[in-house]
């Protein structure tokens, strides 16, 4: 079943340890796309400006996405630049030109409107509730936000939040978000503003899932990767790996959703360990699946009978 | 088959979130022992002073803890100050009296000769050395250190760690032995300094074991948990429940180790729930083997056959 992405089409500008990189194909939207692919069609809503090429674009449409949903405007794409250190935790921003994502107002193409799946990637939450409100019948609402909306649009955010059902942020954004130092009662007080679940994730450590239901929660670690080359993304690749394996499996019970944090840890996996998009953009299915085995080695443990 | 611990015992005066105490029973040998103790015959060598009363070597003695090791000298018993703030995965310390320990020389009963395991908890690494040369015939080593001897002891420690099979540090400890910030980076330096295998403890987020020969590396979650009154104790008690399941098992192979992992969890969860000893003195098999099956239920994901 299709998704419906919302959320920026970008270019980065980064260095890491392991090289700089100028200009390269990034964005939320893109990371989340390029992931979702794998499991189901995915439709993007965005914009770019005039310095977005073909070749850009083929990176989306030789995986089947749909960028009719991706509007050119005058001006320059979004353009970010940043900067990680050793600890590739924690990245160090170095300039932010919004260009023609300034002015983004979310027009969704008719040919969109059967999605049965929304992710609304992080932009002002006011348009991701708009982009929201325009698509009352999805049957999933997957969000996600960061710590500049936490601080100066908390109301517009709190509302939104009313209309997400699955909201995945990190711990930092979490804690943030519920006013809170500790992650499990920070879990708590979210999982009463509106979303029925809670991804946090948690970088190198893995991510966990929490229920509103009082169901229990599900953690899945990272798959330890000796050489982050890039962590850009990694988050967005996660929440794609995650909505389109919940997409491709059209349920929401208990053993699907933990697959599905499974396949959004794997495909950030594999995003951490180049550049941009170079990693997502030629996976096959059998190293997906390779890779999704390698989890599952990784947290394996008997039944103990013994004690 | 039994256990010999070396290590301090010592009392701990603190201030959480959840409350202060005054001169309570802590120390590295005491929580490993008392974790421990659940699973095999521990045996204790360390040092208390004349404040060390009957009251508290009972909490040892009434889990069937062998304390003919721990010497008792004239003047105070070891006494740690510290202070944890809302983000309890840090301490801050107020003071360390280290009073009786200062000059402590761990000496080893006869009856504890035929001890099949070692456990060398943190203290300094020449006396860790001495202990380990002292018991040439036990079946495994297990040791721990910390930052004050990486940074002041360095060769000490890397002559010890030859003699040591499974190493226990946290993250911060890690990454300060290899130097290096990659944690994966890291174990696999530490795994040409000695030790075959390597637990390093990512406090909230678990622990994961790294293999010297090349077997995959196992990840364990911690659980989740909205109040922890007292975090100290917490690696002590991993490798209690950790080193405890190894001697009860006799066996270290993957699945054996796996399980080991898991125990560990299992106790240092336990131990955050309550101030000083008190949550891991009197725990019950089934409230042990309940818990085990949370982890299981935690992090158990399907096999996925629809990709």
């Amino acid at each position: 079943m299709s998704i419906l992405v919302v959320g920026s089409v970008a270019f980065d500008t980064l260095k890491t340890p392991f090289g700089e990189r100028t200009k390269i194909l990034g964005g939320a939207a893109t990371y989340f796309s390029l992931s979702a692919s794998y499991f189901t069609q995915v439709r993007v809503v965005g914009v770019v400006g005039e310095d977005f090429t073909a070749e850009h674009e083929a990176v989306l449409t030789s995986r089947g996405i749909d960028v009719r949903g991706i509007e050119r405007a005058s001006g320059n794409t979004f353009h970010w630049g940043g900067e990680y250190g050793e600890n590739v935790n924690e990245a160090q921003t170095k300039f932010t030109d919004l260009n023609v994502f300034e002015n983004f107002v979310p027009k969704i193409p008719d040919a969109y409107e059967d999605s049965k799946y929304l992710f609304l990637a992080n932009i002002q939450p006011e348009l991701q509730l708009d982009v929201r409100r325009k698509m009352p019948r999805v049957a999933l609402v997957g969000g996600d936000t960061m710590n500049l909306w936490i601080d100066i649009k908390r109301a517009e955010l709190l509302e939104t939040l009313q209309q997400v059902d699955i909201l995945l942020i990190n711990d930092g954004e979490a804690k943030l978000l519920a006013s809170d130092h500790s992650l499990v009662r920070s879990a708590k007080k979210i999982l009463t503003m509106g979303p029925r679940a809670l991804v946090i994730k948690h970088g190198e450590y893995g991510a966990t899932i929490f229920f509103g239901d009082g169901s229990h929660p599900f953690r899945a670690p990272a798959l330890p990767i000796a050489e982050v080359h890039d962590p850009t993304g990694a988050g967005d690749s996660f929440a794609g790996g995650f909505v389109g394996y919940l997409a491709k499996a059209g349920r929401v019970d208990d053993a699907t959703i933990r697959k599905a944090v499974i396949y959004g840890s794997v495909m950030a996996s594999f995003n951490v360990e180049d550049f941009s998009l170079n990693r997502l953009k030629g996976l096959s299915p059998a190293a997906i699946k390779q890779r999704y085995r390698e989890f599952k080695h990784l947290t394996h443990f008997e039944v103990d009978e013994e004690f």
